[in-house]
């Protein structure tokens, strides 16, 4: 029997992202009309979570909220029970910015719980924004995505979350493949799973492969009993 | 026959790090005159590396390379054949300021590879800055001390190695008990280890405990074969 025999998988749809444009994909759902139909497909094959971003007339990140709002208001009408998760990444916006879409009550938001190397920069998640971020969540009721960029985040949310920091049941996303943060590596996949399992038991999560690694690391959740990010 | 037998250990000594202060701990060595005597009495008691800070005239946190010549030129006189390891960390100044010694050619640096959260704040380490300093270290035959406070971080120092990017041999410290980046945790320091016998068998590493950690880290790290810094 394998590890997720019986056991349903949660299959989450990051629509749009932060980084692509329609230069590099005409398929990249920008606007409010795109995003809410790519997500209304994505659900009807069989989503239960749709991770939004919301962007510009240019194209640029946002973190409007009014944006957002429109947003939800769509998939609300468009994707009946579909489980809505905003990002607060910081690609979208900085400091507070990053959580002012919290107050509209999206069912789950992510959350980074550490700093780490991008490409070409720092992802920078200082201590005092984490912890404001997380209070957020609580105050509005949002059930945080936990955003492990390496091992420590993993460890993080699993003292957070002991320590009552987090609202709901924790749930962490394994991200592997991102440059100069962790590789798609199967070892390191392992050992976090390994983590999840002797440390928080009863608390799912779901590993994303960025880019080429994609498929390759939603087949490793699967078949090690975890949920998956396209 | 216990993982260490017959193979030498090497001690580093940290005399005097970046954040303690006489008000911390009278003890901690400050002037060059009283860095360059702790060094004595630590090369006397075995130590093999003096891992070193230097600090302005107010016990604040420096880089400047005078400081640091002077204390190289102690140590030289003091502790012949002692091995010199300058730090190039983020505390002591910020960007190329870091690496304005590593024209006095000390034996070895610390090197950052990768950004995570300290206490209170974002240790930033910029993809752009890591790669300047290893190419310094380079271009002035410093070896490496790759400062590990993450698990990517082990594996970009050996994706650096196997690139040839770092100078000399690879040489790996697991720094572990800083709040907010990785617990003092034997499961984690055991997967450090596995990562580095499976994917660098020859490269040595060494494991840092922060405070409390310190001597549990010590241990742990000897029982396995490494070696230690205090
Ligand atoms: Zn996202
Ligand atoms: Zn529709
Ligand atoms: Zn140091
Ligand atoms: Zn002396």
């Amino acid at each position: 029997m394998s590890a997720y025999a019986g056991k349903p998988c949660i299959l989450c749809c990051a629509i749009t992202g932060s980084v692509p444009r329609k230069s590099d994909n005409p398929a990249v759902p920008i606007s409010l009309s795109e995003q809410i139909e790519s997500s209304h497909a994505a659900f009807e094959a069989g989503a239960s979570i749709i991770h939004a971003h919301v962007r510009n007339d240019d194209e640029t990140p946002s973190s409007d909220p009014d944006r957002f709002a429109a947003l939800q208001e769509g998939l609300r009408t468009h994707c009946p029970d579909v489980i809505i998760q905003f990002s607060t990444g910081g690609r979208s916006g900085a400091g507070a910015e990053r959580g002012s879409m919290l107050p509209l009550r999206p069912d789950m938001a992510s959350l980074a719980v550490g700093s780490n190397n991008f490409p070409t920069r720092v992802y920078e998640n200082p201590p005092e924004l984490i912890a404001w971020l997380a209070n957020e969540m609580q105050t509005y009721e949002v059930t945080p995505e936990i955003e492990a960029f390496d091992l420590s985040h993993i460890l993080a949310a699993i003292r957070m979350h002991k320590a009552g920091a987090l609202y709901g049941r924790l749930y962490v996303q394994f991200v592997l493949g991102v440059k100069n943060a962790m590789p798609a590596d199967k070892a390191v996949f392992d050992f976090y799973v390994q983590t999840m399992q002797s440390r928080a038991p009863d608390a799912p999560w779901c590993a994303a492969g960025v880019g080429a690694a994609q498929v390759m690391v939603n087949e490793w959740a699967i078949a090690a009993g975890g949920h998956t990010r396209a």
